[in-house]
């Protein structure tokens, strides 16, 4: 029987092995948060999701693509205009409460665990990224006000923005000022009735335009005058598009026109006086920006992993559809050609995409559940890796599902070159890879979090016992905790951190592989195509995946400089 | 001073040390057949190839992108319509003799070396490959009929195409038979006049249909009713889209649209009884089409090669000119940014795509040698490795390049994203990565050539002397010989050749390491940027890129299955 349009956009079955035996969610009923729900409220839930992501956001998927939003000025006024579908899926999203499956039943949420709302998130991730993003920022948003805003903001704006009728954006960059936040120049003049005029200019801000509901709050990062230079300087407000019935003073300035994710509409807004609230106190607009940041990144890397996936079931589907050539051996022209899944190299490249995809899901999943169970220290070391592995590989995985694919995946024909093109962005954005390796590397190993990390991977490879995969695994831990004594006892800051994106990639790996083999110890006793896979796909990551960190790891032992020791003359 | 338009293509001073100093070429000029030319012959072509590059070819590069061919049908008949700047380029590089540069003189060639011939082009490729694929057709064309046609089929195309009146096409895939040649279905049935009428379906043929000429020339597989299964049935075949002054049998049955290489248009095209005549004997089709199809091989890679370069140079160049951020350990905000080039990171990133680009771009001007000296054996055991690394590793320059310009790099306003999207190209066509691994570690490394690039490889070694490379290069080399004769006592083919992808990999490291040990060599003595520019790449090379084929000989030495003995129906 050929898959349905949802089996090729993720796996049910997967999803159901992971939330419910391998990461045990029904035992978060336990917890007072979750007593109300059960896992027959989790699985409704997902059934929604599947339902409308398949229905409202796949179908529309390529027409994102195709028709990307324009830059309309009507009467002297810029606006951004997107086509016609986008809305009403963003609607049927919100009107089935998805937008709060995670918030508080007192804000109108479900008050689902974390780690639900990130399955249920994967499903528009990868039915449709481009209109899911409307709604994610504006999850996001809603999120920082109800930990940052005053009870007044929340009320005055939350419940519209988890209804749909309500937008959000986050404005941190500026054309100027990108990875350096502290760089930034909007300035946020106070006014006599408590509020400000925020004058600058915003780069990279995604919904900065559209007429999807019947307003979009800003959350715009800028400077008040007089303040301390750098971070300190900065504060957050919110800034309505719509204030009192009328515009304010922003100002859409030109779309920016990408490689991929098009159907989200990237923007560049001018602000000129606009009228805004302060969130928070003055001066820690960085830090309430970060509560949400951190929050996006593993979004990020759950979009990656989403993406990667829906790209695996396709390159499966084409690989077990698409006749071509024999095998190996057998090469008499008479007898029929096989799928091209017998081939052996492309059950290679099927093997890395599973191990990449469900590797990258199992992940993000992972960090939902942290997030349930309250562990914020190991959350917050496992962020910059659930941020970049998801993004590097899932990329690399849908490359994997384009060369599957052959001539035909080079073609827009088909959906793989969109998800690839779409994933590309994901190691840029919300902090580019380079940052992720200073934030884990420079500050989040030297917390409370890393010994944390450690524990949990000991204690799955104490119940691995005599498996070769643990002491494989314990070796590569053994020898990350080294590498990293030994760059933390190194005075020099720029020599330390000179390769830190390659001390991200080689953790990163560690704590898939560290993933695989406890999603491995779940299966026992299984004998189903499902645990089959499993096992074969952890083998892979163990066998061809692992071993790729031991030259990273004695390049960082061996606090190589060679990249600080080019000369920019020299290039 | 900023770089030129020029400087931004490729590097002049680069093409002079790999060329000159390196590569020795006027000392081919100590052969009969390039007795006519000098040193000052050979960089006069490449000011004029880089010169025509710039001003006719690079400034539509992204109008060819943004503006893909048409599908036009008028009175029923389809057309494909290109932009207007295409056919003014191919006419200046084909008024220019640059068509001809490696050809006889006897048919109007300069009768340059073809290293020299391999440099020219890249000048092109690295412009504006979407319109220099239409040259590059034509001449592969062209030097079949060289090759294998009769003199009059010779006499009456080859000058035309070399002129730039006549362009062509190779006519290999269909539908159903991509790697698969033995396959195909379309047939060409003798008429009495000793011709040929052909009927079938040619998928992805590029440069298919257009109005840049007076004519084309379709080179088509095809086989004789009657006649053995398989490759040994299949004959080469000359069909004209004009013959006699009118439209012969064959139509434009679509367009591919493509993720990018836009500018080149591919095409369905259905034969429906097109007049053809033979080219060579009869069944001897294929054997003919791969004399073209190696050195479409080794132009692949030289295409990917230049992507990288150009990429790597832009990116350069943005890193140098755009302030972010400060340096670790000196955080004081009140301090001016700094270009990201002093960004430890980014300089790793500038370093991977130096190292890529320069590299390929050697790996395919030393090919371009071989050819020269007529080393055939080592040329075909490098055919694959030329093909196949360029092409992976100029795809992650790519990637980089991306990374160094952030969010820039992901918008249309800047050139890195389509020689991005351009270059994904590379790994599928003209066989796809899988197939050169196949062809390398299952024919190649089995003919005399494997025992000449171990010679060559060793020569260098001896005379890099004490050098720690020289070291690390051995052992690697005799750990891949090792691994050539386990795979190859093994006797069961299908699990020989289950990692040949992976043993591609690894090969073609440890041939660009060698490469750039030998570059480094014939520096001795200088002390300019580009000597400590090189010798930096190299140090890179050999401390995070070479050490990454520990592993995969590790695991092609344990004679893996992993994924052969994954079960389809496991995934």
């Amino acid at each position: 029987m050929p898959p349905s349009e949802r089996d090729l956009i993720l796996s049910r079955r997967d999803l159901e092995f992971l939330l419910h035996d391998w990461l045990r969610v029904e035992e978060l009923t336990s917890r007072e948060r979750f007593a109300e729900h059960s896992r027959e409220t989790f699985d409704a839930v997902l059934e929604l999701a599947a339902d409308i992501a398949t229905e409202r956001f796949a179908p529309h998927n390529k027409r994102n693509d195709a028709e990307e939003p324009r830059f309309v000025s009507t009467g002297g006024v810029g606006r951004a205009v997107l086509h016609d579908e986008v809305a009403p899926a963003l609607r049927a999203a919100a009107d089935a409460g998805l937008l709060a499956a995670t918030m508080d039943e007192s804000v109108g949420g479900l008050q689902l665990p974390h780690v639900v709302g990130t399955a249920v998130q994967a499903w528009f991730h990868a039915a449709n990224v481009g209109t899911w993003a409307y709604s994610m920022l504006t999850v996001a948003n809603a999120n920082l006000l109800l930990a940052h805003g005053t009870p007044e903001q929340v009320a005055r704006w939350v419940p519209d923005m988890l209804a749909g009728r309500v937008h959000g954006t986050m404005c941190l960059s500026e054309p100027q000022a990108g990875s350096s936040l502290a760089d930034i120049t909007t300035r946020a003049e106070p006014q006599p009735d408590g509020s400000y005029r925020l004058t600058g200019t915003k780069m990279w801000i995604s919904g900065g335009d559209h007429e999807l509901g019947e307003n979009i709050v800003h959350l715009v990062l800028a400077k008040v005058p007089g303040g301390p230079a750098g971070v300190k300087g900065i504060s957050l407000f919110l800034v309505p598009k719509i204030l009192d019935g009328e515009r304010n003073g922003v100002v859409l300035a030109g779309l920016n026109h990408k490689m991929g994710y098009r159907g989200t509409v990237n923007t560049v807004l001018s602000f000129e006086g606009a009228r805004g609230e302060l969130v928070g106190a003055e001066g820690r607009g960085l830090a309430a920006m970060f509560h949400m940041m951190n929050e996006a990144r593993v979004g990020v890397g759950a979009g990656a992993a989403a993406l990667a996936y829906t790209g695996y079931l396709k390159a499966l589907d084409y690989a077990r559809t698409r006749p071509q050539g024999r095998p190996a051996g057998a090469k008499d022209p008479s007898t029929p050609m096989v799928p091209i899944i017998r081939h052996a190299d492309v059950r290679r490249m099927l093997l890395a995409q599973k191990a990449y995809a469900e590797g990258a899901l199992a992940l993000v999943l992972y960090c939902g559940r942290l997030v349930d169970e309250e562990e914020h220290a190991l959350l917050d070391v496992l962020t910059p890796i659930a941020k970049s592995w998801p993004s590097q590989w899932g990329l690399e995985a849908n490359a994997l599902a384009i060369q599957v694919h052959g001539g035909y995946g080079y073609t827009r024909e088909y959906d793989v070159e969109q998800h690839y093109r779409d994933n590309r962005l994901n190691p840029i954005h919300e902090g580019t890879h380079g940052i992720q390796g200073q934030d884990l590397l420079g500050r989040k190993v030297r917390t409370p979090g890393f010994a944390a990390l450690r524990t949990r991977i000991e204690e799955t490879v104490a119940r691995a016992g005599e498996r070769p995969e643990a002491k494989q695994l314990q070796q590569s831990l053994d020898r990350l905790v080294e590498v990293t004594e030994t760059l933390h006892a190194h005075p020099d800051a720029e020599e330390r951190l000179a390769n830190a994106s390659v001390y991200l990639e080689a953790a990163g790996h560690i704590v898939v592989a560290w993933l695989w083999l406890d999603q491995v110890l779940a299966l026992a006793g299984r004998e189903d195509d499902l645990a089959h896979g499993k096992r074969a796909a952890a083998r892979y990551f163990f066998r061809v995946e692992l071993p790729k960190v031991d030259p990273q790891l004695d390049l960082l032992a061996s606090l190589d400089t060679t990249s600080l020791d080019t000369d920019p003359a020299w290039f």
